[in-house]
């Protein structure tokens, strides 16, 4: 079944690792994964563009059915292959609305990430405009509080949406992967989100979609303030 | 049923609308519609605060039931209500796929069409950057394309998601509603497009979260140049 399935991503990706969790939790491990360098620009390449106009990854195929969004790509996993592997989606309607709020939740986290740290990236240090880099930093310095309550309030050993791991734990373990990838003093600041981290980086789901190019480089110390 | 939930909602806001239209097209409107005013801060009042911490609208209550994310809204309000009103899901996997993958993709829209608004509404006319303003139009003016482009493909009388209307649509219509608020020259530019938000727009469910205050004041021309 999974043989019918092409994951097309890129190395250090927060969207393309979601879907990655979700595929390994759902039993559907030999799916045909291809990576792709954004440096050779092999998103843009004729293969992609052909069934994701925005020539970005993730771009996923599972026979005929084509689903880019990497949101939209959990859900359909979950639905499509309801009764295997892990349940990510529970049936409950007051613990589904938890899953379905905490998951779309966490595009805060990177909404707020991504204001300041591709700002960073694009931007030559001399020309860093320090007001601008207070905002974005006090916005993602808000945010981060809200989890780590979230959190304290699950009680030990918890996942962030019940006692199960769900469709809101892939869309949050990479998002934190990353802040960590930036050196945001996640243990100093926020422990709970620490601990939590800790325990979810070495799932298997999760080292599955680790970005490959993290493993022998250091990352940036573009969070270490915030 | 319905007198369970209560929605909070701010007039003029895309995120609050879309359950709005959802809760309309699954039979569910006599909700407690809360409308509350920004301009009074009435969305970071005591009762707000006490079940969204983060002080926005849409706040959403069914029973004991918390969600408050605009999309998460929608699926769990489709996934509870699954066999009333308007199927907004669809069972068939391949044209779940569509579904999930559009809705996902409207937020593309609504990022750009921020980045740009937003910009011209926080900074005085005298200020604005134009190269900045231009970097913003060009994203927006690229992604409506693509829209034009789904609409052309389904044929006449179609919806955003093929031959029904879904949460894809619900979560659309306010997109295109605010950039014709704002004066985006739709009807010159992207006739499809033009053509499917005249067909939608007396949709009651999508009259049932018009925008109050838009009814008599004229709106911005802040996409006229896009």
């Amino acid at each position: 079944m999974s043989s019918d399935i092409t994951l097309y991503w890129g190395s250090g990706s927060v969207p393309c690792w979601r879907p990655m969790i979700c595929l390994e939790e759902k039993g559907l491990s030999g799916y045909n994964s291809k990576l792709v360098s954004f440096e050779k620009k092999e998103h843009k390449s004729d293969e992609i563009m052909k069934i994701n106009p925005r020539g970005q990854v993730p771009t996923f195929k599972h026979g005929d059915v084509v689903v880019n969004e990497s949101m939209a790509i959990c859900l359909y996993l979950e639905n499509t292959f309801k009764n295997q592997g892990t349940k990510l989606l529970p049936d409950d309607p007051s613990q589904q609305a938890l899953v379905l709020q905490r998951f779309m939740e966490t595009q805060n986290i990177m909404d707020k990430n991504n204001a300041l740290v591709y700002y960073k990236f694009r931007t030559k240090q001399e020309d860093w405009d320090q007001g601008f880099i207070a905002e974005k930093s006090k916005a993602l310095a808000e945010e981060l509080p809200l989890w780590e309550k979230y959190l304290s309030q699950g009680g030990e050993g918890s996942f962030i949406a019940g006692k199960d791991f769900t469709l809101a734990d892939a869309a949050l373990i990479p998002a934190l992967a990353y802040l960590v990838r930036m050196k945001l003093p996640m243990k100093e600041r926020f422990p709970h989100l620490a601990s939590y981290y800790e325990r979810m980086k070495d799932r298997p789901s999760v080292q599955s979609g680790w970005p490959p190019h993290w493993k022998d480089t250091p990352g940036y110390d573009y969070l270490k303030d915030v």
